[in-house]
């Protein structure tokens, strides 16, 4: 049994387990203070181009999102998304229990533009209604699409002249500035957004996200909010050697071409095979619709998740690659599919 | 330079990173479906002889706290806390961030008991003040003391006679049931306490601690809270395996018993030294009562918290041992102490 | 200039400024342990036909909701509202704030069934999302239409079934059982609901909304959480002298049946005058489509709300009636439009 | 039996009930923004003697400290108070509710002074601790005593100097401010507060407090806050018609000056009689103590509470006057007292 359910079956890439092993026994100071959390921080702040950036080391993404939105918002202020984003279906309300409404926008390919927002603003008006005041994106968005670099540029052009924060949930941001075809880096990402985070768990690491704040307002007294809610890891040595590792060498971007590549070959693989795909999608999420026999036949051997109904007969499927998928097991899938 | 400024200076006991590397490329279901989450919840159950308690791993302390208490109070409820509670001092007011007042009372040994609790009690009557509902001790506490079986006893039985719900916060457990001239064991605690947790951070882990709940309707859908918290590691194996780890052959009980034994040894030093000690603690913290010279002196070799003032010549000072406390960096302090 | 823009915009209904007058310089206990509240629970007891229910005398109808949501959900649990509900779109995220989502479903009508309440449950399945528990309707609904007997009689048993908490905002509740073809009643709102509220601020009281809480464990301890949310009055008296006084010979009935028949009168010269309705309502908010040009010459002697753009020439416009509408103004306004 | 339990046993000053009755049938805007609060706030204003300063006009104390206190702090911001603060002990934990904790420091006159407040600020100096913020003080305290301009002025200074916001719950305020030996003006308030307001339902209003803010950064968007948390009335009139009375011609001073004069007469009365009071208090709280027996007699034709025990055989209570107090009840009350 072969798993596609999702980025983080495996552990972490190797390269981390050994420095694990080789710091182990030095003593460092607790609760990100250690020599390794210093030494990643100051490498993603040359990666970006921006040494007045904060970068925070969190455990995970919604961990991140609610210490993230709930620091940056003040309690009537609310959160734009597209009703697929993640804080709007999969924290089990993280984000409203910081006290602040999300307000969702239809959206089929996953991604916000600034039509969507201008029709938010111009329905919240008074104070009988919560301020829209953080524009939350995610990039890759949950259905794996990404924003090009203009998408981005009129996003942050928008949000600025209207006060809108925008900050980015990257947990599978690897893939997106890891694609061949795309033209967005580290450093857009940082220019464009006022925050935004830098997936670690579905990238190769044990767990850890990169926080980054670029604004000026809003990094203010930040290491309060991550204590507060729980996010401030006493053994940071922990995260800090994680993205010291991922970051040495372009590991980082390697291991996400590698997850890039393998949702290719399966995309490829499918497409071959006649199978439609419930939408393009460029990243390591892949949704063929195949037949609902198919399906029960496939999941014999291979574990993934169903996504959709389509019709009586037609389901989609989510397939997710990640930096361990092995070459043949995406030959396997599809020579199995093709049976 | 070495540092007696807490236990979660190094990293995980060997046996830990040796399983991590093993297991690492093994597919696994997230968020605590893993196999070893699973190993480990059973082998705790048996450890405390209580099958019907719920076992849930969790990232680090506060985390714990906020979460377990958030889950267990309703909106108008409180805590009980003696004031050097870690929820009532150290955790930046995590526990009132879920919306929930700590009332602390005062003492001096950082123990609380029934006398205390009943005035309270008697203080808080009526819709126009919080309903005290939670009691929180540690075990040991912030100064290293710990509750005997007979005062564990006693609180149980008044909190259940007075509806409310006994909790302890266990993040450096091990030391107190591990200690020999101790009389509480893991069945104690569960059987004693409503909901309590087992820390791994401060007893060899990377992080994590194995919250516990044994009261039936403390239970109930407690993964959304995990969930909604940002508790929920997508890669929950790491906190199975170590938890796997620290339970195999006694290892999580030796290493506390190592910790009380540095203590003892620092402990020992310290007296013969003619050290006067703040409070007689027999678990893994220490507060000798050192003139300020001799600290400033001490300083340059060792590193450790200056815990409080004592007068305008001594302070008293806090030395943590631990797991991986070396046996010599003891005997170097207390000559150096000595000088 | 005369206004339709709410049921809102003049004082009390003079019985009550009377009997404010004759009872002000009587000594009352405070905090609603008064002889007035007492008297007038008494009353909506009576007229409910349940000597069990719980009923809370409140100052507005946010505050209630915003009391009674966030005492009867856990923190993982959320509402389901129609996307017009008054909790979704005109309360500044007041049950957000309380920590709770509400998933909001479309409806033309204002109006929630079960196929809708469904459809949510469907889609939220395991601890990565929230928890359905409330089904939050109004009755009226916000676009003034009303639900039958038997729409909730299966709304009742489809909420009992699920495990989910039935609760009815009656801000407008009058006019819903006051109108001589509905066939709801107060005790029917009582039987079919675990909560519901009625309003007096929009039927002839200064302000006041009594709470109704049926079901037994909604009950416990809840005037705590009156308390804590500011909604205690030191002068309690103040809403149980109103209460006492709407319910004294049906008035509270007649005032609502007033505010219907001025609604009928104007709909009826509406249809006479060949004006289309956005929305067929029985109830005192009334909804015509209008040219923009009509409505900019009725503006100068009427006020009112616009209520959405239909087309470019054409817009809705909402008139509200009260117990205080003089039937001339709606001859007036009628005669203006057909000018 | 006559009650001197509380400032707020009768309904409203006739004046106030005149102009609810004269106005009732005029048409005005809702949410306090009727001709009647704006006429408030600009009266208010003048006496303050501060155009800049904003004015909100909020149901109740605990509704506006819990607006106020929650729009004015960020998440991890806590605040200051003595132990007997209304906000730490009398509002069901309204405050940490917002999520904030509540510092408190011992205090035997119900008063805070600077030492106080710099000794919470030693102790939490880190992320780890909450953050000071807000010093929350009540003119007069609930124990009756009041402050002076001079202390005002150095709390005052010592606040901006560390970045502290200084809040005053006035729900008395009137009996400070209108005390003849006190040198306390409006106008002094609003100088040394960043925030405060002036009660108005324990001096003659039937319900309502005005919320002043004078510190620039407080002010923006706070109309959102009061609607989220259910404070603002539909029929804002209520609150404007009363203020608009309590500051014609001086009556709020009056009927303030008038609770201290009987509360004079009252403490003269007893300290002829030979009572000892548990404190000096200038303003309308009376604190004798009285042998317990001497109490029961009491209590068969006085309304009070008892505040204390003192020994076994004393207790002290509380006697509250207010601008509706009858010279005939406290001549009676002595009387009774010296039989």
């Amino acid at each position: 049994m072969y798993s596609f359910k999702n980025d983080y079956s495996e552990g972490a890439h190797p390269n981390i387990l050994k420095a694990l092993v080789e710091s182990n026994m030095n003593q460092e100071d607790g609760y990100g203070n250690d020599i390794h959390s210093k030494n990643a921080i100051i490498k993603i702040k040359e990666l970006m181009g921006n040494q007045n950036a904060d970068v925070h080391l969190i455990s995970g993404g919604t961990q991140t999102n609610l210490i993230a939105i709930g620091a940056f918002l003040r309690p009537h202020e609310a959160c734009i998304s597209v009703d697929t984003g993640h804080i709007a279906v999969n924290e089990t309300g993280a984000i409203e229990y910081t006290g602040h409404k999300i307000i969702t926008v239809k959206s089929k390919d996953g991604k916000l533009n600034t039509d969507k927002i201008q029709e938010v603003l111009d329905f919240h008006t008074n104070e009988h209604r919560v301020k829209p005041r953080l524009v939350y994106i995610s990039n890759p968005t949950e259905l794996g699409t990404i924003y090009t670099k203009e998408e981005l540029k009129t996003l942050s052009k928008f949000c600025k002249s209207n006060e809108l924060i925008l900050y980015a949930d990257g947990a599978r941001l690897g893939c997106a500035i890891s694609l061949k075809e795309a033209d967005i880096s580290l450093c857009d990402m940082c220019e464009f957004t006022d925050a935004f985070f830098i997936g670690g768990t579905k990238n190769g690491a044990l767990l850890g996200e990169a926080l980054v704040i670029k604004r000026e307002d809003l990094k203010r007294e930040f290491r309060y909010h991550i204590k507060q809610k729980g996010g401030l890891l006493a053994k940071g040595r922990l995260l800090g050697i994680q993205f010291e590792e991922l970051f040495k060498d372009n590991l980082y971007f390697e291991l996400a071409r590698h997850a890039n590549e393998m949702a290719k070959l399966l995309t490829m693989g499918l497409i071959e095979a006649n199978c439609k795909l419930l939408i393009d999608s460029p990243t390591n999420q892949v949704f063929p619709i195949l037949e609902n026999e198919v399906i029960k036949r496939l999941e014999k051997n291979f574990g993934f998740y169903i996504w959709s109904k389509v019709d009586d007969k037609h389901s989609a499927i989510r397939l997710v690659t990640s930096w361990a998928t092995r070459k043949e097991a995406v030959t396997e899938f599809i020579k199995e599919l093709r049976k």
